[in-house]
């Protein structure tokens, strides 16, 4: 949020960070029934995407994000078909899902059309996707929309849910990932965003811990981008019974002829190695 | 650098991006002849160490960094006894390195007697180092010392000038890691902070291109901390002839007897996976 007494800057400001970017102009500034928008041209990240004052995305790192949330699960999966995105409003997420030939549909469910038509207006580097024939959107609750849908439809299923407070705290339970475990296909993955392992280790446990109880296979991945506060970030890997090492193929990655800015076979591998101090606050409830 | 209108929080201020956090106190406020040396203490970091005005270290997150950089070189050495510390005025980096029992002398050569008098003021979980029978401290500077050292002495040398700018610059040239070569033993091993892969590419590539006209390998290995800008920073690792993969020996880890915050055999290995674009810019710089 920008402060009164310096306009030049955009902060986010945490109890325990704040990180301010040099602010260019306002593209866009709104209010929802469900949080603040608002879309700052900076001089250093382009542009950026803030929603009740947190960082979303910004376009000099949103690849980082993106790239580590679809692909892990999609190059662990044989052959992802049918992919449900939960929130995710900027498209960034969808556009990469939708990179994959595999992939014949990419249903996105995001309660906000305001998030949606700021960023089709002004951050087409993700917005793209919202053009895209095999996107299949809906704008509507997004709880609601995983407790009607039919079972056994959905190979991978991506939680883009940034932050574990404001908005999007009720997908974090285990009402709702038991519904999720019903819309996937046996062979099915559910990727979350899992915080910060120095700034958010509660929320971090208490999403493994949720997980636990629903799925047999659960793992961490981390990843590091310019604009989470505390920089190594972590998603959350769950499935009935696939492996995101075991059951990865390296070799598919150089097949697809999809190229990365962050992802590789290497990155891949790697983002699993958790430093000592995540690994002993979680241990028991990841498998091995 | 704390803002007049805003005496509560204390800024790294960056041209790209500012950080800021809850200041409690100044416990110390200084000028040398070669830089202004702050430490505060913060409500969500511990006590922090600045220099002109850039953040050094936090208590909170310390470990990251110096564990990166002192444990994976001296694993991936057969028998380190001889280590070289240039800078590294906190102390945290020469505590890492006498940990292990195999080092037998750590010598330091750092230029300011005023970082290393504040930090033993007043940031004890580093500054314990300086009373390690195992140092041997030198308050000179750097650049002469290591020219007029004798050849063939250190089985390790770690440059912990954190930061490509200000008055670490001359550590960044081809003489100096000449120099280097010279005193190093035949095994030797050199690491330095290679800086941001995000922010400081420029600075990154320039410092593996200077290593690349001295050294058979080069390599480089990423960490992620709260407090440099980014997140995602990196060590240059060179050598006369080790690898820091293949001649890594994990079972060592383990048999040390030592325990980390950070550090694994796991998270040593990954450090080396690149992001695809920091790959791209550093090609045919690194040895595979």
């Amino acid at each position: 949020m920008s402060r009164d007494d310096d306009k030049r800057w955009v902060y986010e400001e945490q109890p325990f960070l704040r990180m301010g970017y040099p602010l260019g102009k306002v593209l866009f500034d709104g209010q929802s029934p469900f949080q603040k928008v608002a879309i700052y041209e900076t001089a250093s990240h382009g542009r950026m995407l803030f929603s009740d004052g947190m960082v979303m995305m910004s376009e000099r790192d949103e690849f980082v994000y993106h790239e580590m949330i679809a692909h892990v699960p999609l190059f662990v999966h044989p052959n992802p078909r049918q992919v449900l995105v939960i929130g995710g409003g900027d498209g960034g997420t969808a556009r990469e899902v939708m990179r994959h030939p595999s992939v014949e549909r990419c249903v996105m469910v995001e309660i906000d059309q305001l998030v949606i038509g700021a960023c089709k207006a002004h951050i087409w580097v993700t917005a793209q996707a919202f053009y895209n024939n095999k996107m299949e959107l809906h704008v509507e609750d997004r709880l609601t929309f995983v407790a009607d849908a039919a079972a056994d439809q959905f190979d991978v299923v991506i939680v883009d849910a940034t932050e574990p407070v404001g908005p999007a705290t009720s997908l974090f339970g285990e009402g709702f990932y038991r519904d999720l475990q019903r819309v996937l296909t046996a062979d099915g993955i559910v990727v979350s965003p899992g915080a910060s392992a120095f700034y958010h280790a509660e929320q971090q446990a208490g999403l493994v811990s949720v997980l636990a109880k629903v799925f047999p296979v659960r793992s961490l991945y981390n990843f590091t981008n310019l604009t989470s506060p505390g920089g190594l970030w972590s998603f959350t890997f769950a499935s009935n019974g696939r492996h995101p090492l075991r059951d990865f193929d390296a070799e598919r990655v150089a097949k697809s002829g999809l190229s990365f800015q962050y992802y590789t076979p290497e990155i891949h591998r790697a983002a699993f190695a958790l430093p000592q101090f995540q690994r002993d606050r979680l241990d028991g409830l990841l498998t091995d």
